[in-house]
């Protein structure tokens, strides 16, 4: 964009061009503008909240994705800590540490990323803040959602002899970061699974969470774990790539436990989960290879559950 | 402390101590620990959302601070906003970015003051994100309350007429920066107010913002501002001194409007209110000197009322 344009509108008219993105939503009594924004309640539903950092360099590079991409992202992987819980979202706040070389033109196609986003999974913007940084990008995002009142899924929910599922494929995002990272071409497919963030801790810490408020462990068979037909290809050439499914993170999928045993086999139901693998009691996590022997993971992911 | 100590503390450790800070809520049905924090909804309420973000350099020096008056701080500022409109502080939420030098002692520190200055106001910590940061100290904040439903006090209910209130005194805290900056030692009482935040956009603007919600103007009377004895002593030799009480920011006091003009005349209703002006037809912000003059304030604040 042209340099003249750059970081001519004030914080005011930021802040109104913002509210004419805005939608109306019936819960909300009063979104930007003021000191807070006002919500109705209802004794039915419990309120679900969740807030996430990401930070220049740490969560996301700017090179690798447009302004616009990183806003829909921030908004859903904050969204995605609501449907963990079995909720639906409702409303986002937005706070943006603007650097001087984002021009105004980049804050709008980023905001207009998230509130699409948002839009997408029935979440209006509903307040926020803006100020300058000179770290880089920060972007913080809380989020509030619904969900029926008793209802919200917790981790601490996991039983012995529960079923553990997890939707989509995992891996594909580490892969394709690994592959950037080394100067590899990435293909369209895993490219499009590559979410520049690195938020989700991967499948063996995030069930480490699950399995250590629940006080009892589980044991995945390593071939039940869904990868994408990309994926097996590359395996072909590097086994050991199997960590990146296992530890990578960045896979913005679910994974619950359930103590039904045949979800997978009910696509109509629930499409497309896996099941891979069951609860047990003994307080560890077991990585089944599939000639019975236990696999040790080489990286990261383990940190989380002690 | 030790360099030894520093940062030995797992993500997952230092969100268990955490835990054990927090108190009970009664409307808190799950915190800390989970994806989400889940609340009780009471149809008789709604519910006041807020976030800001705090970075360093840009809001406050690591170095004219504690780590736990900044959490402190951090979590006043938040708060004000829902006294503001009326509300009372249920749950706060906490995202920090977390730069490398930051001891694993002082982000305890920022966090007992933050959770300190919560339960003070009734607001229990109900959940947050930790990360590193390579650009500084960065804080995010939001916070949720509730007030009586339909009866939040939004910024556009001013109306032609109303007497114009302010809690406290002004300009305390922006004198304070500015003896700092130029070296000069400061008093217990001045360095008290002083917040090292800047959040707030000091009277003029925070008027400003009022004014424009509500389609009308207003006329300050200089003589009417409440100052402290420090700020009149300093007066005393720089008489433009009161652009700081006018627009330094950083005053963390309350500003409403009431069409009632007596309300500074009962302090046993409401103690410590200053009634320093009125609410006029025409929409723009006038400051009126003892002399009848108008006056001009030399220093920013204008900027976000247009």
């Amino acid at each position: 964009m042209c340099a003249d344009e750059t970081n001519k509108l004030s914080e005011f008219e930021l802040i109104s061009w913002i509210e004419q993105q805005t939608g109306k939503s019936e819960l909300l009594s009063l979104g930007i503008g003021d000191d807070c924004a006002i919500q109705r309640q209802n004794t039915d539903w419990d309120l679900l909240t969740s807030t996430d950092l990401l930070i220049e360099d740490i969560h996301f590079k700017r090179q690798w994705t447009t302004l616009y991409n990183l806003g829909r992202k921030a908004a859903a992987v904050n969204i995605s800590d609501i449907a963990a819980m079995g909720g639906v979202p409702v409303t986002l706040y937005l706070g943006i540490g603007r650097p001087q070389e984002i021009s105004d033109l980049d804050m709008k196609e980023f905001i207009a990323g998230f509130i699409y986003e948002g839009q997408l999974h029935g979440a209006e913007l509903a307040g926020g803040d803006t100020c300058a940084s000179k770290g880089g990008l920060m972007i913080s995002v809380t989020v509030q959602g619904q969900v029926a009142h008793g209802e919200a899924i917790c981790r601490k929910g996991a039983s012995f002899g529960d079923a553990i599922y997890v939707s989509g494929t995992l891996g594909d995002s580490a892969l394709a970061l690994k592959k950037l990272l080394a100067g590899e071409s990435v293909d369209k497919y895993l490219s499009g699974r590559f979410h520049l963030l690195d938020l989700s801790d991967g499948l063996v810490s995030d069930l480490g969470h699950i399995l250590k408020a629940s006080g009892i462990g589980a044991e995945i068979e390593l071939d039940s774990i869904p990868l994408s037909q990309e994926f097996r290809q590359a395996m072909e050439d590097d086994a050991t790539l199997i960590d990146l499914a296992l530890a990578g993170g960045e896979d913005y999928e679910l994974i619950f436990t359930s103590p039904l045993k045949d979800l997978a086999d009910q696509p109509e139901l629930l499409p497309g989960i896996s099941r891979i693998g069951a609860v047990c009691q003994q307080q560890e996590l077991r990585l089944r290879q599939a000639d019975g022997k236990l696999y040790q993971c080489q990286s990261g992911g383990f940190d989380h559950f002690d």
